[in-house]
C-alpha cells in the first residue's frame, strides 16, 4: 500500500480543506469579567440554498494507526464540522478534487483541543477518532437531498503518523 | 447565601432552557459501514432574520464548587450552543424568566459528553467549567447587534454540587 504520514494539523497546511477551531494565538475578545477568551467566528459554513444548520452527535469506533484508507465522500450540498468532545489526539483526512474524483488524500494529526469544519463538496475521510470515547459533535447540513458522494480507493492506502 | 444545589443535567430537566445535546439512547442512524452512530439535529437554533451561525471557540478559567454566582445573561437575538471539548465535568446554570428579569437560577451538572443550545432569550450563567482546560466550541449568532443583556443577583447564590 501506499503510505500517507500524517501532518501535524495547523490552519495553513489545513486551508485547502476548510477551517481548523482552536484557541490559538491571542484571542479576539475578553469576555466573562475577563475570565474567558472568545475565538470568533472560524468557520466558513455554507448549507447551500435549501439547507439549514444542525447540531448533531457523532460516536465513532476508534480506528488503530496504521489505518487502512479505503473510502474517502465529500457533501457538495453543505459544510461540516467535526468538534472533538474526548480531548484526544484524532485522525483527519481530506484531498482535493481532480475533476470530480478525489486526487492524492492528505492526512493530519489533529490534537484533541482542535476542531475542523470541511467547506462545502470537500472530499474527506469519515471520522477517524484514535481512542475512547469516539465522541464528536457535528456541524452540518439538515435537508432533504442525500447530500452524500462517496470514493472508494483501490487500491487502499495506510495511514501513519 | 442562598444554597443552589446542582442537579444531574437531563434533556427532561433542561427543557425549559434548550436542549441537550448527548450520544443518550439508540442513534437515529448508523454510518460509515456500522462504525458510527449519528444522533441527528438535537437543537433548536435561532439566529433571528438578522443573524446568521458562527462557530467559535471559548477558552474559559475553571471555577471552583461552591461557585458564586452573581450573573446571569441572555442573547436576545439568537440561541447558543456550548459543546465541551475537555471531556470533563462542568456547570450549567439557567434561570425563567419572570416578567423581563431572571426568576430563581437552576444549576445543572452536566458531563463531559454533554453538550448544551441554550434556547433564544434564555437567561443563563457564563461559561463555567470545573477543571482545566475550560475550553468550549460555541455556537451562536453572528450580527450587529450587542445581542446580550446581563442581569447582576444581588444577594449572589451560592451554586454546590
Amino acid at each position: 500500500m501506499i503510505r500517507i504520514v500524517a501532518q501535524s494539523l495547523t490552519a495553513a497546511s489545513f486551508a485547502p480543506f476548510g477551517d481548523v477551531l482552536e484557541a490559538a494565538g491571542e484571542p479576539d475578545r475578553i469576555i466573562n469579567a475577563g475570565l474567558c477568551g472568545r475565538w470568533h467566528d472560524q468557520a466558513t459554513l455554507d448549507f447551500g440554498p435549501d439547507g439549514r444548520v444542525g447540531i448533531s452527535v457523532f460516536l465513532s469506533e476508534p480506528r488503530a494507526l496504521p489505518y487502512t484508507l479505503d473510502l474517502l465522500e465529500r457533501h457538495p450540498d453543505g459544510s461540516q464540522a467535526f468538534i472533538p468532545m474526548h480531548g484526544q489526539d484524532w485522525l483527519v483526512i481530506a484531498a482535493p478534487d481532480n475533476a470530480g474524483k478525489p486526487g492524492k488524500p492528505q492526512a493530519f494529526l489533529a490534537s484533541g483541543r482542535q476542531g475542523v469544519n470541511f467547506h462545502r463538496g470537500t472530499w474527506h475521510g469519515v471520522l477517524t477518532p484514535l481512542a475512547e470515547p469516539g465522541l464528536f459533535t457535528v456541524v452540518d447540513r439538515i435537508g432533504d437531498t442525500p447530500n452524500l458522494e462517496e470514493y472508494r480507493l483501490d487500491p487502499p492506502y495506510a495511514v501513519m503518523a
